[in-house]
Formats: structure tokens, sequence, C-alpha cells
């Protein structure tokens, strides 16, 4: 008998016919002796419905009233899935994220998990009750209803699972699993059986929006088994754990991209102390979120800075980087905003030497020009143009042999 | 300054519009130095909307979960008014029922109200915040969210105003008071001014649907002077207070009526002690309502007896009393589905004699057969055959003399 807790995303549960699906699937599972905890999103489309809502009351909604609404939605599904499972004879309970209770801090419309209080979700459990719970709300310490803001049901199970020692989490969504890449992109991609959270981690923070990074986070810092199914399809999905179980890791372990980038370039600077500084703070001010920084010192005493950020906020930074090229005195500030980002992911890259040049050099025979280089331990990135990007994406994907099953 | 409960009802937060429309209400009674307490029922439409997708889980959607399933109809609607009232500049704060914390017994769907805290409301209201409940919602002793039943939005208002002992509990609906009957049937009714909670009671129970009877038992309880009035018109609707406030009042208030009866009798009953219940009782039992019930005592040591049920229960009950008849050797069940009811209400009543005698006297004069009587303290009932329903208002309206203006 394994404890499980099961996550159904707002397209699994997008329907009357999907709610009873999913209240299949877990009478299933209750039937071969397992306990399930079943944590549920908000019907898909009915989040931004409400969002609609508010936006015409006001247009920059009140956040603690923001989640007050929003927070209906998976009330809705969870109350549903109980009645679905009752009429499959199922006995079950469906609890909001107050009741059960989750604990978060005050900030609401992203608000951070506390604590979960365990002891109701153990007894409903040990009473051989399925126990549905509201993902992506919780309540603060003044009884308010907050949010963790969007996708934030996948950190609600891993939450529930961290509390409950669950022996696996399950995330079912609409993809199979987590893949070597985007098969939109490479029709060679193949399901991975296993990843580690390091390289997941990776993966979706590069744009591989299976899961979501938080809750992908928090598995890794409780050491939760994630797994990542699909809910309309049999399978074993991809399972996420904290350890390299294969006895031989692959080199790599996927490719991910974003073609949400643009670069910006600003050249010229003084080389002072704080200088990366007074470039940024302007632009974090303004609430645009940096990914890739690089630097390099020029010899005349100043230096160039290159960075990226989201498309959308591409046109803002532009301007304010101008300003920021007045204030310091610094030659010109360039942009693009054709440029993608190209990634590759593994846990062997620690072990392995070589790897970075094997990529660089796929890239060169197939005459793509790299924009910027970023690397960490278990992954390097490089800027190319964005109409290079399936090109890249394939060439590596054959470099690294990732179409092969490995050991 | 005093202190209000304004109570809005589905139709006059039926849209994005609406909702605005009651912001700007709320605001300038505000401005108007009131402290105010806004009571508000879902949008209208969307409590059905939430049973048929439980409806599509369940054929008898388990109660708890119903109430976890459309509590989040009045949770939306309580923060889309307090961001409309932000967005107007008016500090305000949105609290669902277990929030406030409005403390219920376990009867879920149709619980009972057992205590309101009224700490956080007036904490709030002394900090000059309009304060917004969700209305027809509340919270178990175990934590469990209840419902108090359809229309049970008025009960909250006026439980709120009984707690806080505000000065009007104002009924907000799309009529603009308690009228002395149906204009739809008499145009000549007039819109009362002032009502006592025992005559509305009688209006209400008997047909006039404009407020639910139990918030005016329970605003007759705690003495909370409620007001009746067009969320769409200017005006000062009904006023529906305990004493009569008029110096002479009216020997009748108005004239109720209800289409939606049946009448069943069953001849020849051994009359024997316990006979009512043993009629009554399977009825009961099969959940239909009685409403009026006579007995006649034969000469022959068998009786008569009638009564009436919803009309839609009619099939039901009339099996039922056929077998009862078969079980009790009466002599024969007939009935009829094309009755209705006509009362007139008035607690002049109480202090006049000869009202029954003008009444009769007034159908007779019309040719209209009475088929059943019966009387209470403040008002008298027939039941006519449903073709003389609105001759015998309009007749009796006239009779009355409900169109003038009484001193």
């Amino acid at each position: 008998m394994a404890l499980l807790v099961y996550k159904f995303g707002g397209t699994s549960v997008g329907s009357a016919e999907r709610i009873k699906a999913v209240a299949d699937k877990v009478k299933k599972a209750q039937d071969s002796g397992n306990q399930l905890v079943v944590v549920l999103s908000a019907m898909s489309g009915e989040t931004n419905r409400l969002i609609a809502l508010a936006k015409q009351m006001q247009s920059q909604p009140t956040e603690r009233e923001m989640d007050v609404l929003i927070s209906t939605g998976e009330q809705v599904t969870v109350a549903l899935l109980a009645m679905a499972l009752h009429d499959l004879g199922c006995e079950a309970i469906s609890y909001t994220g107050a009741q059960v209770k989750i604990l978060t801090d005050s900030s609401f419309t992203k608000a951070r998990i506390r604590k979960i209080d365990d002891a109701k979700l153990r007894k409903d459990l040990d009473a051989g009750k399925v126990v549905v719970v509201a993902g992506f709300q919780g309540v603060d310490e003044l009884g308010n209803i907050t949010t963790l803001g969007r996708g934030g049901s996948d950190t609600t199970a891993v939450a529930i699972a961290a509390a409950l020692k669950a022996d696996e989490c399950h995330i079912y969504t609409d993809v199979d699993g987590v893949y070597t890449t985007d098969p939109r992109v490479e029709p060679k991609a193949r399901r991975l059986d296993h990843i580690t959270f390091e390289e997941m981690l990776e993966m979706a923070s590069l744009g591989s929006k299976v899961l979501q990074i938080r809750s992908v986070e928090f598995a890794g810092k409780y050491n939760v088994a994630l797994r990542v199914l699909s809910s309309f399809k049999e399978g074993n999905g991809t399972l996420i754990t904290y350890e390299d179980t294969q006895m031989e890791s692959a080199l790599i372990s996927g490719i991910a991209f974003n073609r949400d980038e643009a670069k910006l370039t600003i050249t010229g600077v003084p080389d002072l102390p704080g200088i990366a500084y007074k470039i940024l703070g302007p632009i974090a001010e303004a609430n645009i979120e940096v990914d890739m920084i690089v630097q390099n010192i020029a010899d005349d005493a100043t230096t160039d800075f290159t960075f990226t950020v989201d498309r959308k906020d591409y046109q803002r930074a532009l301007a304010i980087l101008e300003q920021t090229c007045a204030d310091l005195g610094a030659r010109k500030v360039t942009g693009d905003n054709t440029i993608v980002k190209v990634s590759i992911v593994g846990v062997g890259m620690r072990s392995h030497a070589g790897i970075a040049s094997t990529m660089f050099k796929t890239l060169a025979e197939e005459g793509i020009n790299i924009r910027m280089i970023a690397t960490s331990e278990i992954k390097i990135s490089v800027v190319v143009d964005e109409k290079y990007l399936e090109l890249a994406v394939r060439a590596l994907h054959a470099a690294f042999e990732l179409d092969k099953i490995s050991a």
C-alpha cells in the first residue's frame, strides 16, 4: 500500500466528463490498495473568466480581493470531484486550502506555503477516504484567503506530499512525461523515464513548461519523488527524483529552449566598481526579470555589458537602458528581439569533459552563429538568431544521441 | 450616523455593470455618514449553473459537497464588489461566511445560524471600512462550509443586523416594496409604506414572494427593522417593523394568493383517534408539504378529510392517499389540481369583527364558489377554482378599499 498525492491541472478537469474520468482513475488507484490525496486546479478557462470579471471592476484589482475571487475556481472542482467519487461509491471529502489548513504568508496572489496541518488529512486517509484538496490556495495567519500564483497547484501537491511523507506525487498534465526536447521541434524527441531534480529545474526554467518550477524546487528540497504523467494516456510518465538511479547516466538529458528572449547590450561603459548594479538596478526596479548576463572587459577601461529579458519587456528595458547610457556616459545601446536561447542540460556534464566543445562544434558545422554563452554546472546555454532554433535543437539532439535509449 | 445592513440579491449583482451600480449606491450611503455592511447573493444564474454541474456528477449530489460548490457563487460577488468599491476610493473588505464567522449547525444545504462573531465586523466598521459579506453561507463547528438554503442571503443580512444591532436592514430586490397584492393581477395594487412582521409572514408564506420567510421570522424575533427596496428605482420601499406605527390601522393590508395548490380529499374514513396522523403520516414521509387541512365529521361515524399540497406533488400525494384509503377501509379519494388559494391578511382583523363575512359576501356576489376555508388570527384563506383567481383578487381589493391610502 502506497500513499500517493495526485494532482490534476485545469485541462484534466476542464469538463464534467473529464472530472468523471479523473474520478475513475482515482477510484482505480484506491481499489489497488493505495491511500490518495487529490489536488486539483480550476477548470481550464475559469481563472481567466474570473480575472476578466475583476478587470471590469478595477483596472488593477486589489490583490487580497483577487485571491478571494480566484480561489473559488478550485473550490468548485474539488466539490465536483468529491461528488463524482461518491457516485462511484468511493468515500471522499473535499477541502479548501483554508480548511486543510495550508498556512501561507500574506503575499496575496503569490503567497508561499509556511506549514500544512496534516492531522486532518491523515485522519481522513486512515478512515479510508480519498481527500480532495483545492490547489493553488491557502490561508494566512489572520484567516485571509491567499493564492500561490499561477500554476501553484503543483506546489500544493508537492507540499502535501512532503507533509504526509507520501511515496510519490503524481502530476497529471496534458503531456505524458518529460521529453528530451519539444517533439514539435524535433519529432525524434524521446520521453525520459527518469530525470533528476536539478536537470528538471534547468529544463523547466529554460522553457520546457511541463512543471511549475517552484514545485520542482519544493520537491527537491523535501525529497518528494515526483512523477509527471498524462491524464489522458496510460503510461508511467517521467519520474523525477534526487538521485540519478541509472547506473551510467547519459551525458545530457535534454535540450531546452526559450523563444521569448530579447537581448540588450550597452557598450563603452566606464569600468568602475558597482557598474553591474547601476545598469541592472533600474531594470529590476521596473519589475523586469533579467535572464542571462554577460560582461566583457574591453582593453580601453570600458566594458560591454549584455543581458537578456523576456521579449514582452524588451521595449521598456530598451528605454530604461538608453537613460542609463546617458547617465553613465557610456557609448551606446543596441538590442535584438529576434533571438532565442537553446540549452543542453544534464548531470552527466559534471563528470564528463568536452561537452561544451561538442555543442559549439555541432552548431558551427550547421553555420549557426553563437551570440552569447552562459554555463552552469549542469547546463550550457547559447543565444542564437531565432531563425536557427529548429536547426540547432535537431542538430544537438542528434549529436548527443538523445533519440537513443541510454543504458 | 446610522449603522445599516444592505442586502442585494442575484439580479442586483447579475452583471459587472450592476455590481458597479451597487458600489455607487453603497459609496453614496457611506458618504452620507453611515456605517455599512453589505451582504450579497451570487450573480443571478450562477447558483443554477453550479447545481447543473453537480447534477452531472451525481444525480443526488452529496449535500456537504453541494455547499462547498455553491458557496463559491457569493464568494465571487463579494470580491468583485470590494474591488468596485476600491475603484471608487472607498475602503472595503470582503469576507466569506466562514471568515466572519457565521457559525451554523451542520445541516448542509439548509443550515441554521447559531451565532455571528461581530468583533471582526465592528473593528472594520470602526476603521471606516465597508464590510462586504457573502450571504447564504456559514461554517459549522468542525469548519465545514454550510449554506442556509435558497434565498438565505436575506437571513444572513438580518442575522448580521441583529448581531450588530443595526438601525435598519435594507433588502434590495427587483421590486420597490410590498404591495397590497400582485400588480400583475390587480393593476390598482398599491405599495405599502409600512407593514408588520406578522402580516409580512402571512403575505410571504401565502405566495407574495418578496422576502424569504425565514428572514422575516428572524427579523421579527430579533426586532430588526427591515426595509424592502428596489435596486434599480429610487424610493423608500416598505418598512417592516414589529409595531404597527399607524394610528389607525387598515382593516387588511393585502391580498395574497397561491396558484401552486392542489386539493385532495379522502371520504368515509372511520373516525378513530389518530386518524389524521394515519392519513398525513405517509404524506410527510414522502417529503410532501401539506398546507391547508380541513376535517369534517359526518354523522355516520366516518369523517371526510381534505388537505392541499403543492401542485407538483399532486400525483405522488394522490397515489399515497389511494393506498391509505385501501389500508383504512375508507370510501374514496378525490382530488383537484385546478384550484388556487386566496387570502386576506391584516392585523386589523384582530380588533374588527365582520371581516370574514365581508370576504365571503364579496366572493358570493361575484358567483365564486368557496371550496375550503382556513383562518388564523390575522388571515383568512379560501380555496377557489383557479379560473376565478383574478376576479377574486380584484373584487376583494376593491371591497377592502386597498387602492386608497389609509389614515
